[in-house]
């Protein structure tokens, strides 16, 4: 399916935003991008890299006249930019967003928008530790899901004309309720970022292992999850505040096997130990059949060469056996 | 330094045996290198890799006349191939070995050696998920620390020489007390492993997420953790049986950490919950400056282009503004 919006606006430009305006321009996706950022620096940022072709601190200027509007700011700011976009909106257009929250984003958006518009909030699940205009590529989209959740009053045409711009980025659609998805993320996403930024804090808290020790000493595994640990801290301070049932309830999950776990280790249970340790591969199969993973080892990570030989080594005795 | 043994025994040779072996004579750093394995099938495997000179099911026979001797297989076979070897061992001989936990490994090797061999035990913090002999690579151990924790009764040039050989493999080496070892690598790799092991069977067991969401939307985290859930399970478990009191200590330092952390997202704590997320970049910044981590974002994770655009744009209307 081709799909053209004529003016996709941008409210915010960081990881998400600016790869979706690499994206839609590569593909040929939309005619004209405008970009608001809430500062300064940040929109300079944008038009040096040249994201966009109108850049604005004004939020309801960047809206006028588009057809495709996608919040790409923290969740946390959302409420105020719908305030502010919604009487300068177009009818007909589709208002979206890439927040990781989509209940709570309903709760604080939906109100604020006039009835002409299609309220379709989405989440594409993909992204790297690093943040802000600079970090987003084309690329970040292609193989990943976008999950979809359009509201009461969104046409199926424009929910379907929105999975179509996703989908020209190469992303994957699903559409779901906003409330499935929020479980959904709370264990594929917020449970492994809550986890890794405390493992990471706590580590870091120890008087019996040195700082320089952990760093040392992290190919042991610490390492991989330092980087989600490494992810943009108000995006997700504003995750937990906002999805805070969900991540609760799969908390509560997590910590209900880990005390299984726990007994396991203290009474010295090999063989449960070994079973749940054993099923495990299984989903990382799954995960990379389905695409969403590297089948290279250690995530493809490079490895050096080791040092060049210091003496190419000489056979002294003829055999070579343990005579 | 260079250094040379005239014969290299591997007791086991999976990921880490194989890894030695290929580097081992790759660097030119052995002259023979004998293999024994408990299985005939994986001695057969380690024969058609061409990894050794010498091939037995008889771990006495592979230490014989043996200058340098690495055991390979996991910890909890270690106590029966020490009892085994012991009478072949000759005089002079380093015995070491590349175990996941240190003091156990004392506790059970020590005291079947005789007193006319150095035992250094060792650890190389490198590693894979990937297991058995066709897993390993000469590369493994480039730029990674290997751990060394020297015995009463080993002298300090087999200390030395024992380094040397690490080091012509391309590791760093450190010299540490084998129960400082075990607190170490309980907060940097027995902690990880056991949470990504838990978080992966939490998500295995839920009913109200299906498997096939959490395959899919895996790409929000979740993925990061599957990796070193898909260790050797065997392995594994003895890694838990054998350090438990350091590895529950680091648990319970986590799970209070963890409980501020619950107690933030349930009262909505936006502060603490930024604070908190702020200060673990810095560490992930450490470990990249330190070569213990690539700076490629995701890993350095392949991303595959966006389809061909459909139709390329054709800009309708002159201006290409919001009029």
């Amino acid at each position: 399916m081709s799909v053209h919006f004529r003016k996709l606006a941008l409210i915010g430009i960081g990881l998400i935003g600016s790869s979706i305006a690499l994206a839609a321009r590569r593909q040929g996706l939309v005619e004209v991008i405008s970009i608001a950022t809430r500062k300064q620096e940040t929109l300079d940022q944008a038009r040096d890299l040249e994201l966009g072709d109108i850049y604005t601190l004004d939020a309801a200027e960047a809206v006028r006249g588009a057809d495709l509007v996608i919040l790409c700011a923290p969740v946390g700011a959302y409420e105020e930019i719908a305030k502010a976009i919604a009487p300068a909106l177009s009818p007909g257009a589709i208002v979206s967003d890439v927040g990781s929250v989509k209940a709570h984003v309903v709760k604080v958006v939906a109100p604020h928008l006039p009835d002409t518009v299609s309220f379709i909030p989405g989440h594409p699940i993909a992204g790297t530790e690093h943040s802000g205009p600079a970090a987003g590529f084309a690329e970040l989209f292609a193989g990943r899901w976008c999950i979809l959740t359009p509201q009461p009053g969104a046409s199926t045409a424009d929910a379907e004309k929105l999975a179509a711009f996703w989908e020209g980025m190469g992303s994957n659609v699903e559409i779901m309720e906003a409330a499935h998805h929020d479980m959904v993320l709370a264990i594929t996403s917020h449970i492994p970022h809550l986890i890794a930024y405390n493992i990471v804090g706590t580590a870091d808290d120890l008087e019996s292992v040195t700082k320089s020790e952990v760093i040392k000493f992290s190919a042991g595994g610490f390492r991989d999850f330092t980087r989600i640990a490494a992810s943009d801290p108000v995006m997700w301070r504003d995750v937990f505040l906002t999805n805070r049932d969900a991540v609760l309830e799969m908390l509560g999950r997590f910590l209900g096997d880990l005390s299984v776990l726990q007994k396991a280790v203290e009474t010295g249970d090999g063989p449960a130990l070994e079973s749940i340790f054993t099923r495990t591969r299984a989903i990382r199969r799954s995960i990379i059949s389905a695409g969403q993973e590297t089948a290279a080892a250690d995530f493809g990570r490079p490895h050096e060469a080791p040092p060049a030989p210091a003496i190419p080594f000489v056979r002294e005795h003829g055999g070579g056996d343990d005579a």
